[in-house]
């Protein structure tokens, strides 16, 4: 064995495309070791910065070099693009040789055609477990979860375990975390760690070992549910049960993270107004993601007008009103979002929860009153100021706090409102909310000018 | 053993406080057996519902309820209210009892006189991490790691380590997923999961079975770049190196979601100019993290309205212009923040990059230009019919197309530009766009006005 050193990943920027340096193939050197020395993780990040073309050349002429690993790591849209390359043999390898979540997750990307000719030789137990998966719902635990795990029951000893482990081998999971112990209708009843297990001596029975605090998640959950208590609980795994109470896989903390990740940046990108979560790397697919929201934003926008429209003349008396009106429609348009945000996370997290929904709508609206207050007297003396009139001032001041007051409570409402009609409390609220300060601050400026001022 | 049904936990909804009823204490049932049988987070969950007071008076009263592992999950705020009112050796006891990482978390809540008060108890080892630990910053992976961990050397055999694990029993942690495997100097050479270990015969050497594709992260890395490089590699766990390169710590997959939370909750109310990603239980802190940005907010809105008011004379005579400005305003806002979201995104995925930015900017360009065109023919076929008037609706057409087109480069190449310069993309940004994006559109669509209609 020679010695290594460690692998701290190199940021992007040291990170030469060792396959792109491959595929020009000018240099001389032996990149074919340097390539089977990559992480799948590292393969996978240089492959798909290559060009389309550059990934199918690679597939067709190198398709050994794909590792049922790599293409476990690649996006799915890059998998779907390179799967009519590779051969049949190599994919059902790949499929056999993953556990059951990456398998099914690479099959997804498949025509219709190849699924055909490689469920036809695939082994009929992962042929069942794919097939079993794509009973789900996207986003579904049973869509995602491994269907290799290890149970045991409780009258078992370490040696029996470690024995029955030794004797099982290939059909295990790569890695596992956890034995889970169960009852004879295999319902789980606790667990021991690995690490538990090792440091017992072969004839403790697995009765004495284990932990009956176990958290479970259930097959029809949605992703977001189970990250929420893979997090609540700090979990590295858990075991996902069936409809009748059963261990049918387990999830772990690894894909979790992807989950994570994936519903915080559709809440990130929902709350800014851009539709498609996905790869948006033509400026094409960057105008469909967005002009959407554009042309709802440019409605709202006009029914803005309107009501200013409808204050043509005072405004023609008062330049000044059209000189302050953006001020204060951007400031309750900023404080909405500010309430939205803050509301949106919380949801998230379930700090904010229907128990509690009063609570945080009554703090909602003081701290926009308090808030209104301090902004709308700065606005007022700088009105001042600038235009001498205290008439202007005045109407400044009474928009503003109305503003901010209506700005807030939209801010926290109109999610937690979404949320109990069981849609995403992310999508479309920050149009809802910026319609809402648009409008009343509009109102309300031109309102108590018309009223004041004429 | 008697059997249990594995807990599902139940939602927020369905949860009745069995701390608050045992506080209440007035009806009768056995909330003691109840509580103990509570999962330390669910414990955590229900004890941080209750009011300040009553959760110090519980504290005081029923200390020996609250287990070193509530401890552990307790939120720092509620940590540091209640620790005065725990006796000493009980914090010690947990101290000893905890992961070090977890045991510094607590250790940081504690005032100078009880920290001095605890230090004189622990036993030299567990001082010595604590102290290790806190010598780095905030949110730097030394502080957070733990220091815990189990490594042998190559030439060992699974005999050989499982005799070493069974010795050292309680100065292992509590729980581990991998063996690293070490040089002479400490310097890890590979890897082997601990399901991969039990699964061999006591005689094969560590050598045969250990993992040389090893991923470590570094004790001053930034927690974000931990938890990059964790997703990245799909990891359960990782050692962490200190500067001369040997194993010091490691962190886990769970420990990564929680900074990953973090991390998101950060960059999201960072965008929507919150402040203080902390706790905002009350109006007045809520007042806190908010005025400062509605302050900016209301200066750059300012910087605005001069814009306006320099062509106060333009607006006097074309009515329309006030009406139609805000929309103009809206858009450009709207298409900016898109951008920026994405971009503050990806940034933080790390499909932006120096490498690729050029790219990501000519791409947002052109994705404004094409938004920007679609949605300023729309307000000009709007203004046309609407004033029945030409000038005003070319003077809109072209105001749009400007302020799309700065709208997607400030959202793209602003967040860079932080980033450039160390800061975080996401902090304050938005503030930077909606100003540019505010001014341009007043200038572009006023000053055209002024060009054309006088």
């Amino acid at each position: 064995m020679t010695e290594k050193t460690p692998n701290t990943p190199p940021t992007e920027t040291e990170a030469p495309n060792i396959l792109r340096q491959f595929l020009r193939g000018d240099d001389g050197t032996d990149r074919l070791s340097q390539i089977k020395a990559l992480h799948p993780a590292d393969f996978a990040d240089q492959f798909e910065q290559l060009t389309n073309d550059a990934r199918q050349g690679f597939a067709e002429n190198n398709a050994t070099l794909i590792s049922p690993e790599i293409l476990a790591e690649l996006e799915d849209e890059v998998v779907e693009d390179i799967l009519p390359f590779l051969p049949a043999g190599q994919i059902a390898e790949a499929l056999t040789e993953l556990d059951s979540d990456d398998a099914t997750q690479i099959f997804e990307e498949m025509e219709d055609e190849q699924r055909e000719e490689i469920l036809e030789v695939l082994e009929p137990e992962d042929r069942a477990n794919i097939e079993a998966s794509l009973a789900f719902d996207d986003e579904t635990i049973g869509r995602l979860m491994q269907r290799e795990f290890v149970a045991a029951p409780p009258f078992w000893t370490v040696g029996d375990t470690v024995d029955h482990m030794r004797a099982t081998g290939e059909n295990l999971p790569d890695l596992f975390f956890n034995i889970w112990i169960v009852d004879t209708r295999f319902h789980p009843i606790g667990y021991i760690p690995v690490s538990v297990l090792m440091r017992h001596p072969r004839n403790t029975e697995l009765s004495a070992l284990l932990n009956d605090q176990i958290i479970t998640i259930e097959q029809n959950m949605d992703q977001e549910e189970a990250a929420y208590i893979f997090e609540k609980y700090h979990l590295i795994s858990a075991p996902v049960l069936d409809d009748d109470g059963r261990i049918t896989g387990i999830m772990t903390a690894d894909d979790i993270i992807d989950i994570i990740q994936d519903e915080n940046k559709e809440d990130m990108l929902a709350l800014a107004g851009v539709s498609d979560a996905g790869v948006t790397d033509t400026a094409l697919s960057t105008v469909q993601a967005r002009a959407p929201w554009l042309l709802l934003n440019l409605l709202t926008a006009i029914l803005a007008s309107f009501v200013i429209a409808f204050f043509d003349y005072t405004i023609d008396q008062f330049v000044q009103l059209a000189i302050l009106m953006p001020v204060v429609a951007s400031m309750g348009g900023n404080a909405g979002t500010q309430a939205l945000a803050v509301a949106v996370r919380s949801l998230a997290e379930r700090d904010l929860t229907p128990q509690n929904a009063w609570r945080a709508i009554r703090r909602e609206a003081l701290a926009a009153l308090i808030n209104g207050f301090i902004f709308a007297a700065m606005l007022a003396v700088i009105a001042y100021i600038w235009f001498d009139r205290q008439d202007i001032a005045i109407v400044a001041f009474i928009a503003m706090i109305i503003n901010h007051f209506f700005a807030g409570i939209a801010g926290i409402s109109i999610p937690l409102g979404l949320k109990k009609m069981g849609l995403d409390p992310a999508v479309s609220s920050s149009v809802f909310v910026t319609t809402v300060t648009d409008v009343i601050g509009f109102l309300a400026f031109l309102g108590f000018a018309a009223l004041m001022l004429l």
